[in-house]
């Protein structure tokens, strides 16, 4: 296989040599036999964990029937999906549905421009990110990703994006042709840092009183991830645009965004032709039943807790190599001393049978399925503790 | 679920009031028990039909064991994707999986601007489109896209973009900032008429002497739509780039981008977290079998010409209304006398139980599942003679 990729595929990733072959909840088993603890989740998109019977019987169920028409026609389990998303985040939306997180940042800078462009008097189209984030891999997407390294190669990029080098310094950035602020209430890839609460809501105030959109990338911190339905939500602020993806359709491919601005587009502003179609809508909504029971339950709060603890103490008996323990619910952290380090940390894990991720420079990131078993949590701290004893 | 339409889902298309609950290959059905004989196949995305039993198969399977990790570790059933796929193309390229066609257009452009970049003195970035193309929703793609409508509201756009009125006049815009040329080699949304092919071959030709890449988006036209794998391998040609996605998936959102330009990334300069994961590409592997054996045995190209033979008979009943047939394989359309007339015709076939489409102005679009049977295509024309005594 690894010849196969060496020969066919474009070398656009730095891929580890395992092949996943099947998978039960936050369990992976690769070609050989060997079970890994899952503290991924295929960079929290297996919501739900691998081969969830719920999840699987939905998509069999649905695709069974139709898995896909245009959205020339009405589609079923796209207006339940619609109606499910708006009620659980209590914000009065309307959603658009694509088929990942850049498409979905891609209809949010879209909505954003045409925003500016309808409504404004001097023209406005200036969106403000923040240093560190991360958008997603279209031209526009990157160029809204505040890294510079991001910027390289694949120019002429479109103009109109600001960087502030943190939510203190957006207000100075504002400017007559501002028309939003995009940022993530926890950057995902930008080392698992949340923003400041207080500091979050003095945001969306200080916007709301400029007519400047605050967008939120819930890409990666939506669908219960922090432990509310939307971080957003956590955060006790009403953003005017959303966009989800990641755990949304627990690894079908799926984006939404959603705002308050219900009027914004027309009919042929926008479109997709797989976006919301029966097979990922039909999927989303069975992981939204599916997380929304563990929430109503407990259970979601109580595995969080329960990661969180467990998660800390580690990091407690290793007090040289962990400076900080940073992320909510179950997005988190660990800075780590140096990337040297974090590197072999990420080999001997996998070594002892547990995926773990890197964020940023030298975070170790965790983003283990939301509906990991405590034994299994155990089970993979046990074997981590075993890689560390063998760095 | 109007209602939940109405409340819950942004207005960007102009849907049609029909709610479908299952299909069985070329016919859907909807709520209320009516069959309909599908000759549009959720915009050529259905290409082995509705609930294909193997494909339903694939995808039960695969969701059984494991739907997704991240792009962090080797993936057999894309690894196994990418091959058939550029062996069936017979070009000596590589893949990269994305999760639509604007994606996989997206990434066609960052290939041509990168190639662009390391290659060029002086630095190429320059891409010429053609009038009436069609590439995508991003704002990207939209620009790329030679429709002067979709550059409102969404600015500012990348630059770098040139638009040709035909094949004749893209020499004469070629300059030294010229990187490549992106076409359709038939153009789906801008009324399905076929490129020559000695044009295109010219073209091809003209391009390679100087260094200019033809990157061909068969987004549509690719996986057997006109009756060979690629359109271009029906056109004779080897082009640098070439974009996939409708087809092949059969349903599920998959894109993908092959280059001949096999060392253009280096990891880190592009990627997508779904793009490629075990879901899409298994069912794309099922997709490739079921119409791999088909052309081999014989039976696409039989069905192919059925269709065609049975469209042209349909055509000439009418001469008054039907002015031109054009396209190829199973991508068709009549040149209808006017588009009031047209929008009558989809109307009255849809309540004589046809799904027909429109493209461009005044074009009736057929872009039926390629495994329609003949029964079923008898069928449909049928029910559209009823249509047209109806109008």
């Amino acid at each position: 296989m690894t010849k196969n990729f060496e020969n066919y595929v474009l070398p656009t990733y730095a891929r580890q040599n395992i092949n996943f072959v099947a998978g039960k909840n936050a369990v992976l088993i690769d070609s050989e036999g060997k079970e890994y603890i899952d503290f991924a989740a295929g960079i929290a998109v297996c919501s739900v964990g691998h081969a969830n019977e719920r999840l699987t019987k939905a998509i069999c169920d649905q695709v069974s029937k139709v898995i896909h028409v245009s959205n020339l026609y009405y589609i079923e389990p796209q207006a339940e999906c619609a109606r499910r998303i708006v009620e659980m985040s209590g914000y009065d939306m309307k959603c658009f549905f694509g088929n990942s997180g850049a498409e979905a940042n891609e209809g949010a800078i879209k909505i954003a421009r045409k925003y500016g462009e309808v409504d404004g008097q001097p023209k406005r189209y200036k969106i403000i990110t923040l240093d560190h984030s991360f958008h997603g891999r279209t031209i526009t997407a990157l160029k809204a990703t505040g890294q510079e390294s991001m910027h390289n190669y694949f120019g002429p990029f479109p103009d109109g994006f600001v960087y502030a080098k943190n939510i203190d310094e957006i207000e100075s950035l504002i400017d007559e042709h501002t028309v939003a602020v995009m940022i993530e209430l926890v950057q995902g890839e930008g080392g698992v840092q949340p923003q400041d609460r207080a500091k979050v809501q003095a945001l969306s105030a200080m916007l709301k009183s400029r007519d400047v959109l605050l967008m939120v990338d819930e890409v990666q911190t939506g669908i219960y991830r922090t432990g509310e339905f939307l971080a957003s939500n956590l955060y006790g602020i009403e953003p005017d645009v959303i966009t989800l993806a990641k755990g949304l359709g627990g690894g079908v491919p799926i984006g939404v965004v959603m705002t308050g601005k219900k009027d914004i587009f027309s009919p042929g502003d926008h479109g997709s032709t797989f976006g919301g179609n029966y097979l990922s809508t039909a999927a989303a909504n069975e992981v939204l039943d599916i997380l929304e029971e563990m929430k109503e339950s407990g259970a979601l709060d109580e595995h969080l807790l329960y990661f969180e603890t467990s998660l800390a103490k580690f990091a407690k008996a290793h007090p040289a190599i962990f400076l900080e323990h940073v992320g909510l619910g179950m997005m988190r952290g660990l800075r780590v001393v140096d990337g040297d380090t974090l590197g072999k940390i990420i080999n001997a894990a996998r070594e002892a049978g547990v995926i773990v991720l890197k964020a940023g420079r030298n975070t170790l990131r965790f983003l283990p399925p939301l509906t990991i078993t405590k034994s299994d949590i155990d089970e993979g701290f046990a074997r981590l503790e075993k890689a560390m004893a063998a760095l």
